[in-house]
């Protein structure tokens, strides 16, 4: 070793310890007579020191050609500091030095190796490693290592085996787009990289593995969204002979575990909404119940008395913005501005002010009498002081258009604060959902997943009415994770393929394999699969996932700092049979 | 829960015990008056038994319709057996059944699940799913879910941390062929799949990550052998602040942690051997020191006595086969034949052989007295009973040849025992080898591995005598991990890609980001490697990778499984700008 101990480690016991330390020159203070050195490594900061007069004059010397960055090994002293430093670990001691070795000088680095960076984004990710130099970015890693670490211990504990499946595997059409690999040996034809090890963790269960688990590279050649990556990992997980109510405790086992060990968070008992109830009163499949403002319906109160807009519209609906009654019409103007954005696309914004002096004032005066606003405020159960917000229209439109306000909302209320945890399963979803665009029929979760046992005539009359034994796991309103009890039996995996479009061709050509595993002796089996970047992310308290990853790639997929990809070779090319276009 | 127990988990304890077992029929026997049912799942065997009269009819003919594979629920009572059965942990009790569902009927197997099954390689790969259902198979996969478990508990214990690394990377000329992945963002661009983390590694060293690790999948497009996969897994890590000794102590721990929890063995020290002396007393870089039967050179003594064929050889060298003298002419005949076989192209074999009466007698008795036998036999400590076996020609040749003929006669002599362990490191490896086709210098382990620092000054005069801070781990003559101590200096790393033929624009081109990342201060870092799919199949003591695999693939690089890879569609190419050729 280079080094007797890490810059995290010396403490005032180790006083009069001769000792070597190797590591980065995070800062260097200059008074004359004395000088110090911040030596940092993973584990922490140690202070050198120097003094004119004590320490040899060479030595002095050689330190002020030091930089930031610089890689050396000091050997030296340890002793008790004069003026201790309680905000470091190492703080009660410093290393009188009595040599040093550069062992890498460096360049000055193009932004600052602090928290507080001047570094902006893009250039942050060409120099990807010096980034990660950083205090911020290194704990986000370490958290990451935590979460998997404590992901495998409940595994384990659970009897749950690792199984590790293939990554070269075959193109299918439903779903995302693949990634493909050309094939050498077998000319024009390609491997693809799994979206998710989905049939492969099917067929583990066909084999008798019982319970299944692996922390998982999943890959989706898709249009990257800010929070999207081409490659990311799953918690993949699958068990045989379990209903849907196993599935769900085990895995509030396992969530509730890792807010235990990795947050030090105790987890209530997980709260459970259907689909239906959460579409009602949220208009989204993944409700953010940090705060409630749950939607209100006032058909009934607001049709038929003059206003066109309510009255031509299939749904009125609103939230109460509790405590915004003082909002500016300005304000309310800005809010409704904001909702008309294509992003959105409101058609404009209705509001109830419920004065703190008892008046009522809405931007419908003219079409309800007080009495009527009375009515409505107290459906809302509102107070005064309080501000009704209304969204008319086609049902399904004016939903996901007022969850978008209430998120807002809560956002500006301040009740979305990312270290308020609240953890919600989402059950009973639709198995399918019609393409309007295909005007075909597409399974809402995939294609094997189970309908409920008693909605499977609808499978025959009524393919929007039939509910799935699927479920998601939703934290703070992001979907965490999401799965589902199986189809097992080759009739009913027909049945849904048949409902899918595929002709009995494609079906057999695409999951041959799988609908002939059936055959062979299937165990009633469900699973479920979390986004392990999404988790971690939530976690450290960040939005974005990239944060947690310690090479990402940016919204082109690009990975600007090995500048990948590029183009390979005529030769290359040629050998794998392919040209480009 | 369909079950209240698994099928190996009931004992006497639980006698009287009302029970739901589910699971897969291994076995029925039907006396008649009496059925037994063995029913398995991962966890074991439980006997469930069926009688005419006491039973329910009904449930008795049901019964009968049963069928191997069938999978079923069972419900009834545990009960004390008459008979133990003391092979099975279960043994000791049996269950009354009464009711049985069924969950699923199965057509009859392609081939018996059974340890000692009739089915071929090809019928087993292609319902790989019901293969994985036998025993012998399940248990490679708990074996190396074991080993990577402890892999990590070792690990993390040292505080090394796991980071996940991308798979699309970027495509590099040196080394094996890649995979690559057309991007349809970037068109006319490809990624590339990671051979090994290498550059990410080094990368996390120079962010200060100090120590890494990951089990982590690579993959490279080589055309396969028996014991190749296109995609593997390996046990990657790299250390920062430490030298050779460091990473050898490190990692000897590692092994041995693993001998000892998964195997039971306690380990001993590993024994260090070079790279020269491995050449010269084994022929191999990877010798199986299970046995001794070292490499003797004896040009002195059988040189210029007339036997043109020794005096025309640049090395004459052998290995004594212990207590083989009794081998007949025929024997002695089929062994030089296999000698001569292409793969191996041994020119011709000579023996000596030490009767067990005293006498001497070898093939080149015309040229050599007893006199002259005699001083040989000494060289090679052989006793009476003795054969030596001789073989000459250039020297490297010579000795790859011995090589082979000495790890056969270790077979034969029954000295290759796969539960006999011994574990080996390989040290001072050349740091480079000569393409004699290519005509040009290639990196022995990877362009990265730095030179002795005592050798630094050959890179100018003697490349082939340059020795890389490199070394193996070997275990019973296979390779199971290699690494080195790593450049970390940009003008040493420009050197070696000059030596490796590099100009600086290509170099820049596709390391670019790794020199840049040395000049931002770069510790001395070194690292290794384990092939993770050869260390699980060691520890089972298994030759074939595959086994150790739960979906390999076959020597084609097809999954004949799932019929991977193949076709895509006319849109998916034109989508990712491709054509086939």
């Amino acid at each position: 070793m280079l080094r007797t101990h890490t810059c995290g480690e010396l403490r005032s016991s180790d006083a009069n310890s001769e000792v070597t330390l190797c590591g980065w020159v995070q800062r260097i203070r200059d008074k004359g007579g004395m000088i110090w050195i911040d030596l940092r490594d993973r584990y922490g900061i140690t202070q050198l020191i120097f003094e004119e007069g004590k320490t040899d004059q060479q030595l002095v010397e050689k330190v002020r050609t030091l930089g930031r960055e610089f890689v050396i090994q000091a050997q030296g002293l340890v002793v008790d500091r004069l003026s201790k430093n309680d905000k470091i670990e190492t703080g009660d001691i410093e290393v009188q030095v009595k040599s040093i070795e550069v062992l890498n000088p460096a360049k000055l680095p193009p932004f600052l190796i602090e928290d507080d960076t001047d570094g902006g984004d893009e250039l942050r990710m060409k120099y990807r490693y010096l980034d990660l130099r950083r205090n911020i970015v290194r704990k986000n890693l370490l958290l990451r290592h935590k979460v998997s670490q404590q992901t495998r211990i409940f595994m384990d504990a659970q009897n749950f085996i690792e199984v590790e499946t293939p990554v070269l595997i075959k193109s299918t059409p439903e779903g995302a787009r693949d990634f493909v690999v050309p094939s050498r040996m077998n000319p024009g034809e390609f491997y693809a990289l799994p979206q998710s090890p989905q049939t492969f963790k099917q067929l583990l269960m066909v084999s008798g593995f019982d319970r299944y688990y692996q922390i998982v590279k999943c890959f989706r050649d898709e249009d990257l969204r800010a929070d999207r990556q081409p490659e990311f990992t799953q918690i993949d997980c699958e068990m045989s002979f379990v209903e849907q109510e196993d599935i769900l405790n085990m895995f509030e086992g396992l969530i509730k575990h890792l807010f235990k060990t990795v947050k030090e968070i105790d987890l209530p008992e997980v709260p459970r909404m259907t689909y239906a109830d959460a579409m009602k009163f949220y208009g989204s499949d993944k409700p953010d119940i940090r705060f409630d403002m749950k939607f209100v319906e006032v058909n009934d109160l607001v049709q038929n008395k003059g206003f066109q807009v309510f009255d031509d519209a299939e749904l009125i609906v609103g939230i109460n913005a509790t405590g915004c009654a003082e909002y500016t019409r300005k304000q309310v103007d800005e809010l409704t501005e904001w909702m008309k954005r294509p992003q959105i696309g409101a058609k404009g914004l209705v509001y109830i002010r419920f004065n703190a002096d008892g008046t009522i004032k809405s931007s419908v005066d003219k079409f309800y009498s007080e009495e009527d606003l009375k009515a409505i405020g107290e459906r809302f159960g509102a107070q005064k002081g309080d501000l009704i917000l209304l969204l008319s229209g086609q049902a399904d439109k004016a939903r996901k258009q007022l969850n978008e306000l209430r998120l807002e909302m809560g956002t500006r209320l301040g009740l979305r604060n990312p270290n308020d945890y609240k953890v919600l399963w989402v059950v009973d979803f639709p198995l399918l959902e019609y393409g309007e665009e295909e005007k075909r029929w597409f399974a809402m979760h995939h294609p094997f997943t189970s309908p409920k046992p008693e909605d499977i005539p609808l499978l025959e009359t009524d393919l929007g009415k039939v509910r799935a034994n699927a479920y998601d796991l939703v934290i703070n309103g992001t979907e965490v994770g999401g799965g589902s009890v199986r189809i097992f039996q080759k009739q009913l995996q027909q049945k849904m393929f048949e409902v899918l479009g595929f002709t009995e061709e494609e079906a057999k050509k695409q999951f041959g394999f799988l609908l002939d595993a059936f055959e062979y002796g299937a165990p009633p089996h469900a699973g479920i699969a979390f986004g392990f970047d999404r988790l971690c992310s939530l976690f450290g308290g960040v939005d974005s996932i990239r944060d947690f990853i310690a090479f990402p790639k940016n919204n082109s997929g690009r990975d600007v700092m090995i500048d990948s990809p590029s183009s390979i070779s005529e030769a290359q090319l040629k050998e794998l049979s392919i040209n480009t276009l």
